[in-house]
């Protein structure tokens, strides 16, 4: 069959499981455009910048197992990077192809717009190489082959790769004597280290899984519960993956986030005497500033090519590998838990005193149903919503590793994106809405109808907590984030005004009678107020820079 | 003198040039941004994102000749790499400063937040390795030497440095023996090298200069006028360094850009048998798409760093050198040529009809002013203003090697802040606005008063020109401009509304009677029109990618 490079691209990218693709326009990319828009299965989603464009795919792949995003040359590229490393460092499969200049311009050294002037055209390219499992350069002779290794490294390994793709070499025809296939992964024997960790268990009279991102990321949630429930062993999630095992499970402790974590979770889990860290990192802003209790050379870590217990270690073994592995495994705890205790409904007194941010995350958690996504951004909403008690098919969506702020709100592009039949639920604050505010345009563009809660407090709060309380660098300039949707060309948005929580529940009950109108809600609060988690770990961040 | 290492970097900064400090907080830089704000002549300034702040350090460093940018590690600094890559093609002499996790953190390979995760610290180093000219680790040993190095190699390269800062060294007291101070380039002896160039012009009859942007970087705008009203040799300017000359110097010619220059610029410079090209790069963007007539081979290349007659070359001898070497010659062209003739005042007739482009800038020539400055976007703008005739003093700002649509609205934050007395006017459109709309919270904020022109045509015009004039992925979603900077907070922005030529002259009134305001004009035009140098360029590039 005679196609075009490009469209071998797409119908591999829609094969890996994509019927989005994200991006920017620019002139190296638009004649490839064409082939995006005329595919069949794949709608071209326009963002208004780049780094939007990146966040809105990495949210997408978070629940879908794969995204596309298509920039140009330079400017658009690297407007992507911060969005693309941030997909590297929590393993979200993102597809980064780049619009570039023809292989003739290349080869001539031109000096060509978006170039750095000097002749030279990888520059761009080994950037990537830092923040991306893979690279390649596709010529019409390698397409066939580098497509497929790329997309498969990059489903692989879930983590970004980077295609540089010069645009006459995406419009030249070649021919495809097979369509482009998903690879199985290598598998690795892991009997040897399954029987290790048997031997650990069976010596272990309280062990404990530790349950992280890489679960999410490999969408291993079924095989991690299956596990739990033939073995008995409770699990504690990290913040770093909160999602990654269902809160309604009775082998579920509660989240693990050091020295601030509830008693009973903190201490069981500092006193195992056999942790399984299975997926998850054990970073600063998932344990409290690393304040856990116990030595992390006794943990034996199961993560993605990363196997170690005692002096045995093994980098090439994957997750997946291991957890069906440990399906296999004969063993049943006979120690006892206390089960996480769900909060209480209701936990809170209506009123027309100004909201806390105490009360507010009470109301929330009421609010929650089965099968919402909730995104909740980097900072104040973040560290208010990961103690929030989930069901068990609602997706979570973070980003406390890398912790860019102003990522939720176009990643809620993406992740409407995936299934508009659900209900996404954006928590963001107003210092990180000012960074991306233009991903509204595209929500409203696509017609998506999230629940967005915007706290207007006044600045950037967790940076407040963190050093400068009142510092002037601190403060942000006040918008009028009540007009944003209208002037985004949102004339069918249901805006909320929050002050108190009698507003709050108003507005909950406004927005549970219309399902089919993206809900903005404006919640102000005093710029001080934090949730407890947020003011513990400011602390702790505020010490580890010292 | 004992001072902190954070505190002897902001002294070298404001000893450099800077009087302001553009950024983004972020906890690993907070306790460093304390000594900004302290600092007696160092103003900060917040800006709502990483990108936008890179573009206003840009701007400002255009016309004060350096500026500083602060961001904290991975997520900030991620996010300025298009700003800087920028700065970097272009010539701008930006200081990069990343606040860092500690030595302590680094050492330990903690996986804290902003990294990857993986206990490596020096991925982003490597990144900005390739848009920098120098990059440095700062510890309290080599603070006083390696900052000044990094200081000087930016003013001396005009091209941005990368300064990693751990926190802790920021705030490690140190023994400061001598304050900083600006470094005299080296110079070199180019006596034979101006031989070679007076023996090319003396069997020369019709000699030419090409001037650049390089000019602007090195702010040589008097030694080159000294040059030209000695010899008299003609000057054509590339639109890659408008503002390079004088363009009321009766030795000036025009802009050459290849095929589509006015007839006697293009004939004149073609036919040359003496190609001076001082600061300038013979870009795509610049050149109608390499359009010229003459052998590359035959022109004197006087680059920084770059100089070539012939088969003699030399990578090492600066432009200023080779300038003020270039006064010394004893050479007077005796050819003559036919100077620059200006634009009529008042080209057009006013009506109620819908504006077309070609009256805009027809209108917008009359309003220019001695003393202004002029930033148009890369699009219509700029391929609509560089034909623009300006007044001796009159300072341009576009980026058509690096052409990252956005860029100006945030890069005239930077230009208004390098000297807020100056009228700043600003040409840009919609779907270049879309992309950093935010910088106008930050204008607001900071009480700045440019001149803003909002092309409202509904799209990407200059991709529409290239490919896809009705494709989907060049159409924007429609935003309501005008309510734009009462959402941002700026309750004293004069709006103006532009649908006709009597709107535009009723505008400019308005404008010219009240200055101390914002004024911004929403101006709207058809989407297919355009400035016939822009769909000149769009067509080259449109072959160029094939």
């Amino acid at each position: 069959m005679k196609q075009r490079v490009g469209q071998y691209l797409m119908d591999a990218i829609y094969q890996a499981g994509a019927d989005r693709v994200f991006g920017v326009p620019g002139d190296f990319n638009l004649a490839f455009l064409d082939d995006i828009v005329a595919h069949e299965h794949l709608q071209w989603v326009g963002n208004t910048n780049e780094l939007n464009a990146s966040y809105a795919a990495d949210g997408y792949a978070r629940l879908k197992g794969v995204s596309a995003l298509v920039t140009t040359f330079g400017v658009g590229e690297l407007s992507a990077v911060n969005g693309i490393a941030g997909s590297y460092a929590e393993r979200v499969p993102v597809i980064a192809i780049t619009g570039a200049p023809t292989r003739a311009v290349e080869q001539a050294k031109k000096y060509v717009h978006h170039s750095l002037g000097e002749g030279t055209f990888d520059d761009y390219q080994k950037m990537f190489s830092h923040i991306t499992t893979a690279q390649g350069y596709i010529t019409p002779e390698n397409a066939t082959t580098e497509i497929p290794r790329l997309i498969n490294a990059s489903l692989q390994e879930r983590r970004p790769v980077h295609i540089h793709l010069p645009i006459d070499v995406a419009m030249t025809e070649i021919e495809v004597t097979e369509p482009f296939k998903l690879q199985n992964p290598k598998q690795h024997d892991v009997s040897e280290y399954i029987k290790l960790i048997q031997q650990k268990l069976q010596s272990a009279s309280n062990p404990v899984i530790i349950a992280g991102h890489e679960i999410n990321s490999f969408h291993l949630h079924d095989a991690l519960e299956q596990l739990v429930n033939q073995t008995n062993i409770p699990v504690a999630q990290l913040s770093l993956g909160k999602g990654a095992f269902n809160e309604e499970n009775p082998h579920y402790l509660g989240i693990f986030d050091g020295k601030f974590a509830e008693d009973n979770v903190r201490d069981y889990v500092n006193n195992s005497d056999a942790i399984l860290n299975i997926g998850a990192k054990l970073t600063d802003s998932a344990t409290g500033g690393f304040s856990y209790d116990f030595d992390i050379e006794d943990v034996v870590m199961i993560n993605h090519h990363n196997f170690k217990l005692g002096d045995t270690q093994n980098n090439e073994v994957s997750l997946p590998d291991m957890l069906h592995g440990l399906l296999e495994m004969d063993y049943h705890n006979k120690g006892t838990y206390s089960s996480y205790v769900r909060p209480k409904a209701h936990s809170y007194t209506l009123s027309d005193e100004p909201l806390t941010q105490e009360t507010y995350f009470n109301m929330i958690q009421d609010f929650l149903q089965p099968d919402d996504v909730l995104l909740a951004e980097q900072g104040t909403s973040f560290f208010g919503a990961y103690d929030l008690a989930l069901y068990k098919n609602v997706d979570f969506i973070g980003q406390p590793l890398w912790g860019s702020i102003g990522y939720t709100l176009p990643a809620t592009i993406g992740s409407q994106m995936a299934d508009t039949t659900r209900r996404n639920i954006l928590l963001i604050g107003d210092g990180s809405l000012q960074l991306t505010v233009q991903g509204l345009s595209t929500m409203i563009r696509n017609q998506l109808k999230p629940i967005i809660f915007v706290i207007n407090n006044d600045g950037y709060t967790v940076e407040r907590l963190i050093h400068g309380m009142k510092a002037p660098y601190n403060d942000i300039h006040m918008w009028d984030y009540k007009a944003l949707p209208a002037v985004f060309g949102g004339d069918n948005v249901a805006i909320h005004d929050v002050h108190t929580s009698n507003d709050l529940k108003r507005t909950f009950d406004e927005i549970n009678a219309e399902s089919d109108v993206m809900h903005y809600v404006e919640v102000t609060m005093a710029a001080e107020d934090a949730p407890e988690k947020l003011a513990n770990i400011a602390e702790a961040f505020a010490s580890q820079n010292k």
